[in-house]
């Protein structure tokens, strides 16, 4: 474990005070060019450098011959070359004096013949100089509150709590607007490539020191350093949890593997056994990965599997029931005093067990304050999966009925699902017991956004909230062994 | 099997022409006003007869007293009534002369004891008349092709292609506005509540029969008529698909379905082979049930399990190998005769493997006119399995860097997707080898909603699609499974 996020090889290059970049040009469809513009678009606030061999602008910034020529020595060199040349680049940073670089460029080890002893006299430049670097074939970092991106697509979104080290680079960029669309966002997301220098043990040793980042994810095809992997980890996880995707375990996944980055991948319960002595979740998809990140980062820690589950409508309750007993969680009975508290606002329609029904119950803001209120003091229950279906279109059609003027309905009702919500999301603020839902309304919707944007995570269907409170639990009980085990191993040291 | 559509007791349920409404008033918050109000907010064009025991007027339509005073007989009456008086209304209903009805009035054997009676009674009362009901305990009919909707809440949508019948009303209003979300809709949905009358198997039976249904799905949380299911299923299935979710066969899931229907959940494996038999698909869950109607009713027919995966990023690609290796599909190796003609369109840093990998091709309409042609040929592959991300961010940086007027670009560069959209269009409407994609993008997004506007299965994560298509293919299995035993029987007949 690092001391420090600064003594990190990683600091320099997630928060650069001034970059050279080699590979930009004035050419419009140049990765180079792609890249410096991403660099440029978030408004990068450091120095920036272009080199070129021939123009002496470069999309708007003075551009350099040489990194010799160069008024200061930057933090951050960005390459961007023709295999063949990236070498000799790096010897020029070197002599400057920079010592730290992100090697975009491919055609290196994952070609195989040449590219595997170009890779190796590009190591050997930066041990000369001792430097280190990120890549090569990756597409860098994005460290949206440095205003950093330096991979060749835009950064969209907003920074957010998720730290990510990743064998693809499409999950860094194709990532950017997923996770807006759930309200999150990157603290930092690093696309490792070949790790011929730093590797995914450095990348996790960052995002565990730093600050921003509440839960790390790590997308794997292949681990090197198998027992720093292991033992990074398990210095991180007591604090952090750490959730991975590892898809080279199926054949298929392992062939596609060995053709995307040339990592070796094992069999799957190799790493399955890697994962669990490390203290590490494993999310089966993407997705999943960052449903359970989402889970991890927004709410208190689970202190057991006994959910409860509150619903209107008896499908979807019931579908959650099931749902939540694959996903090998628990569904409690409820205690006396729940059920005697609950009585006043459940109708006779409803069901007072678990899940508790409020079926068509005449007071809706009971349904956003009153039962929530009460199911999170359930002591049976260790955590509450609450159906969220926006009740726009009720209270539409009531307003309507009242004779509210039409251009005055939609407006009208939006504020009073505000009002609902905004109850809601004060138990989810103030309540020491963890909550999330769950709705097969599409996220977008500017009434389910409010929740999200709020915090609270909300899953299109009750198996995906199912699955990230089990993983989510997981990571308690995962930390605890941990820390047991420490403990236990710090006593022996003693004795 | 029945006849003809018109033979089934559901025809007159689902295409009325007339309705007399039982429980409709002026108080805005009563449930049978609120039904009314659903009925005639899509539209309804036939007669609507409100009764009312004091009012002249309910809704701003002429009431009457009593439904003897009608003018002439309606096809269907509507019961929203208090449960004690729903056998005195049907009984009127008997006397003059109408032979069906929904009834929506609660309290009945989901409740046990005297709901229990009550219903007996509601069935005898029926039995007199010779009438056929829906319920009760349900909430009626979505049929949006002939403008009816008997729910309590709004039509969202369009009419689709997919039949459902439902032991939860939910799963059938609250997936109104999700199927948008999808481009997808009912044909029909029929909610069933208590079978005291008309059952699941009815509805196979008129949904088997209905032309505007392409494949049916069934929310199941226990079956009353197991012979009579798996029979009516087997006559239906070489004609039509039928997808079900049966969610009682956890524990929870069992506990949480009696008290919503009082149906009595049966073990899972005794369901798992109720379907096998029926040559029924079964689902995990409500989206994924969608998902595989949306994937059987929109693609030709699948003939095996081999699938070739297009993507222009190596994670994702790996990942859906790596899901559709994990739902039991197969990657085949590509034919030389693909490989050949596909080495013109894939660059150097790609691969002309499966998945096959355009990595940052700089034309991009091979990658969406030439590539996916290819592989549709591809002899050794049964589907394509597309990666899907609008290249908008890519073709606007461009746009903006080649000049054109910033308040252009967004346009320009959607025109230019519409136009990649339209080659993919093209041949997904005219090549008969299936194909599917997937994205990580909101199909909110304007630019993703062109192609599942068309019709294009688009899944969000390789996962959903993986499994979507490997339950496509099992329909092609069960299918000619029940065909073999058909014409084997025939045949023993004829000897």
């Amino acid at each position: 474990m690092i001391e420090s996020i600064e003594a990190s090889p990683l600091y320099p290059i997630a928060n650069p005070k001034s970059i050279v970049v080699f590979g930009a040009s004035n050419s419009i469809t140049s990765m180079g060019t792609s890249l410096l513009d991403s660099v440029l678009d978030l408004g990068f606030e450091g120095e920036i450098y272009p080199i070129h061999p021939k123009e002496s602008r470069v999309q708007n910034l003075k551009a350099y011959r040489n990194v010799l020529d160069l008024p200061s020595v930057p933090d951050l060199a960005l390459i961007v070359l023709p295999t063949r040349i990236v070498s000799e680049a790096m010897d020029a940073c070197g002599r400057k004096g920079i010592r730290h670089a992100i090697v975009i460029s491919g055609g290196f080890k994952e070609v195989g013949g040449e590219g595997a002893n170009l890779e190796k006299e590009l190591v050997a430049v930066a041990n000369k100089y001792g430097m280190r670097f990120l890549g090569p074939n990756c597409i860098g970092v994005a460290n949206p509150r440095r205003k950093l991106n330096t991979t060749f697509m835009a950064f969209q979104g907003a920074p957010g709590f998720i730290g990510m080290a990743s064998q693809s680079g499409s999950f860094v960029t194709q990532m950017f607007g997923y996770l807006s669309d759930y309200a999150l966002g990157f603290s930092t997301a690093i696309s490792v490539g070949n790790e011929a220098n730093i590797d995914l043990v450095d990348c996790m040793e960052y995002l565990g020191a730093c600050p921003d980042t509440r839960v790390i994810a790590l997308y794997i095809e292949g681990i090197q350093r198998g027992r720093a992997f292991v033992e990074t980890a398990r210095s991180i996880v007591p604090k952090k949890p750490i959730v991975a995707l590892y898809v080279g375990g199926s054949e298929a996944g392992s062939r596609a593997s060995l053709s995307h980055t040339g990592a070796l991948a094992g069999p799957d319960r190799l790493y399955e056994g890697i994962f669990r002595q490390s203290g590490i979740i494993r999310a089966r998809s993407v997705m999943e990965m960052f449903d359970i990140c989402w889970t991890l980062g927004s709410i208190p820690r689970i202190k057991g599997r006994r959910v409860v589950i509150q619903t209107h409508s008896g499908g979807p309750g019931v579908e959650a029931a099931d749902a939540c007993a694959r996903a090998g969680l628990e569904l409690p009975s409820l205690s006396l005093e729940t059920i005697k508290r609950l009585r006043p606002f459940i109708p006779k329609t409803g069901s007072i067990n678990n899940p508790v029904d409020f079926t068509f119950g005449k007071n809706l803001i009971d349904y956003f304050s009153k039962i929530p209120k009460v199911l999170l003091d359930e002591k049976n229950a260790d955590i509450l999966l609450f159906y969220s279906f926006t009740p726009k279109q009720r209270l539409q059609r009531l307003m309507r009925q009242m004779g509210i003027p039409t251009d005055q309905i939609e407006i009208q009702a939006a504020k009073l699902v505000n009002t609902y919500y905004e109850s809601i999301i004060q138990l989810f603020e103030n309540h020491d017991k963890p909550f999330v839902g769950y709705t097969f309304q599409d996220l977008k919707d500017p009434l389910v956004r409010i929740l999200i944007e709020r915090g609270i995570p909300i899953f299109q269907g009750p198996q995906r909230a199912a699955r990230a409170i089990e993983a989510a639990y997981q990571y308690t009980l995962l930390r605890e062994k941990i820390l047991a085990a420490d403990s236990q191993e710090a006593g022996m040291g003693q004795s």
